[in-house]
């Protein structure tokens, strides 16, 4: 078992159950650190944010000690109220935790237009609290999920030396898009204990994310709740990373492999998914070309369900390319799917039952060059299956 | 029964087995008019276009005599050897019609990347054109369907008097989106015996198709093959329908008409579908909005399985319209679900089990106001269900 957000030094973690999801299992978690932290994120652009969404931009500004999460109530178009909810909710456990109110950041998942359940969560607070280890990263990143069939966890040394230790950082997030009735919602905390300029942090993050989980598709609606936040508490005591540092590209590089390898768990556990999907496209004439393809195609119902029943039919993959505006040449444009060349400017002749057989396999990978540039880019995504419309037809 | 494309005087019509389906169902229409037409049409946006599409946009704005349309084969993606396959089939067909090969159009729906079957349909136009008649409507509108669970016909009168007879418009149509292994394509064929010039044809139709065919949505795939052709043939011998005068509005008006019946009867047909999904959305602060939010919802997967669930879950519509840019008043947007007010900025007390009641109807209505301005647009889809998954799955 990995140390997912507690593997850098300085950071604190649990998770509790404290009566929202009815099984028992863990529903409430906290991060907490006794250092103060900068802090960068990206949240939903949906224009319904979750009060607990703008809890946290209002805040994110300032130094941070915590985060506390829930699942199982999204505290999304539930009424004004509860915003005022969310910030007695906040204060009740600034003044247990002994920190200022708007050094904690506050995220949600689960049922959209549900009242917060303000009387379980702060009757929670002590045990929750109580619980707060090095060793809490576990149970922190069982509460955050809600149809999840794993647990999301990952950390990564940066080779960057500090004065007291190597640069880490370390992540949990819970899975999206393949999204529960209305638990619609990606969510990711990531940890260093890098000293690093607010600024840089922002910038370093954006990029990660720009390249893994804004880079997952597995249906196509948005969340009211998505966020991605990264703490960095400076315990590593490294020389500062600026943007024109080289141990910028360094951190960088770092932490969106992180982000990739999180982003891939997310993907790889659709709801319903029996089948991971990754499409490399090359040869593009920029970089939004080679997204936009990449995305379309991993996002497209007719490819998913083709590789649901590992049926050949590469057409669709061409459709879902040609539906784009990206710029391509037709004439010379190739298609791979599990390495077996199918087109190239023309259907090619290529070994039917051998493709068959390939696209039995868990992890299908699908490679296409527009013939028209120098840019790349992957997407990640997963098969749809009777078990996604099973799973999202009932009621929460 | 209706008559479809052989309501407006002086349309030819039939439909044959030519082999193309295994099961000896019509895979061959044609459509032929002994008076030239002036003819209109709107197709595919994809980059990779059916040879079908291709040659018809290249001798649309030829005076027309006849539309050729198979299915089971969609003539795009399979090499450009078959462009001149397309061609030469064209030509042969012109000999026997005794007609332009010019003033014929083409259109195709079936697996894309497979050669033409030239021989085939070749073999077939004597047999084709000898069934050829005012009653033919029937066998055409089945030769150009594929997994359209009904045939898709209708007919319109406009009121306008000509000095022969009244203008009369008719259409048969295959669905779309909802779409068989690669037989995404969304075909419409419509005839008219009115006198209308070219341009205003133009513009009669690309307006009605925006308020209907771009109104339906059932993934979010685009076929290569899309194609609606409307051909009118001036037996009417009405006074000619300028854009600029009063009877443009009127044929407009039952253009629009005509092709909304026809779209909802796709979106009704979905694959897999149980259930017919109305979304309206009113008090847009511009067209574009209301269109952008009407087609968000009508498209969201987690909408579609709700409904497809019986759920009352508006939290996913209110996610849907929020993850568009459209501008609405948050504190005061209201969503109506089967006429029950469920939101209006904020949650709304309603009955739920009376709800649940009325989503086991097979026609869901759900109603938008984003109290933002004056403007309104409606979208047409169905439900998703695993029996779409399982059709998508299967291959061809």
């Amino acid at each position: 078992m990995g140390k997912g957000i507690t593997y850098p030094f300085g950071f604190y973690a649990s998770g509790i159950n404290c009566g929202i999801k009815k099984n028992g299992k863990e529903d409430l978690a906290l991060i907490y650190s006794p250092y103060p932290c900068i802090a960068a994120g990206t949240f939903t652009t949906n224009q319904f944010k979750s009060y607990s969404v703008l809890w946290s931009i209002r805040n994110i500004q300032n130094e941070i000690r915590a985060i506390l999460i829930n699942s199982g109530n999204a505290n999304a178009c539930n009424g004004k109220e509860n915003y005022e909810l969310t910030e007695k909710l906040i204060e009740e456990l600034s003044e247990k935790l002994k920190v200022e109110k708007n050094s904690i950041l506050f995220a949600s998942t689960g049922i959209i237009g549900e009242n917060l359940p303000y009387e379980k969560i702060r009757n929670s607070f002590d045990r929750l609290i109580k619980k707060l280890s090095p060793e809490g990263n576990y149970e922190a990143a069982k509460g955050i999920i809600t149809t999840d069939t794993f647990i999301k966890e990952y950390e990564i040394n940066t080779g960057i030396k500090g004065r007291k230790k190597e640069v880490v950082i370390g992540g949990m997030a819970k899975g999206a898009g393949m999204i529960n009735p209305c638990m619609a919602t990606m969510l990711c905390f990531i940890t260093t204990d890098a000293v690093i300029d607010r600024k840089s942090l922002e910038i370093a993050l954006k990029n990660a994310v720009d390249e893994s989980f804004n880079m997952i598709t597995v249906d196509n609606d948005m969340s009211t709740n998505d966020t991605v936040i990264c703490l960095a508490n400076g315990q590593a005591r490294n020389k500062t990373i600026h943007i024109d540092t080289p141990e910028f590209e360094i951190f960088s590089e770092s932490l969106k492999n992180l982000c990739i390898v999180l982003a891939k768990k997310i993907a790889s556990d659709g709801e319903g998914a029996s089948k991971f999907i990754e499409v490399v496209v090359n040869g593009a004439w920029c970089k939004k070309d080679a997204r936009r393809v990449a995305k379309r195609v991993a996002g497209s119902s007719l490819v998913k369900t083709a590789i649901a029943g590992e049926n050949p039919n590469w057409g669709r993959i061409l459709a879902a390319v040609g539906s784009t505006n990206a710029r391509m040449d037709k004439n010379n444009i190739k298609v791979k799917v599990c390495g077996i060349n199918v087109f190239k400017g023309g259907p090619e002749n290529y070994d039917e039952e051998n493709l068959k057989t390939l696209l039995k396999n868990k992890e299908i990978k699908i490679e296409i060059d527009l013939k028209k540039g120098n840019f790349s880019a992957t997407s990640w995504g997963c098969d749809l299956t009777e078990e996604y419309v099973k799973i999202n037809k009932e009621y929460s």
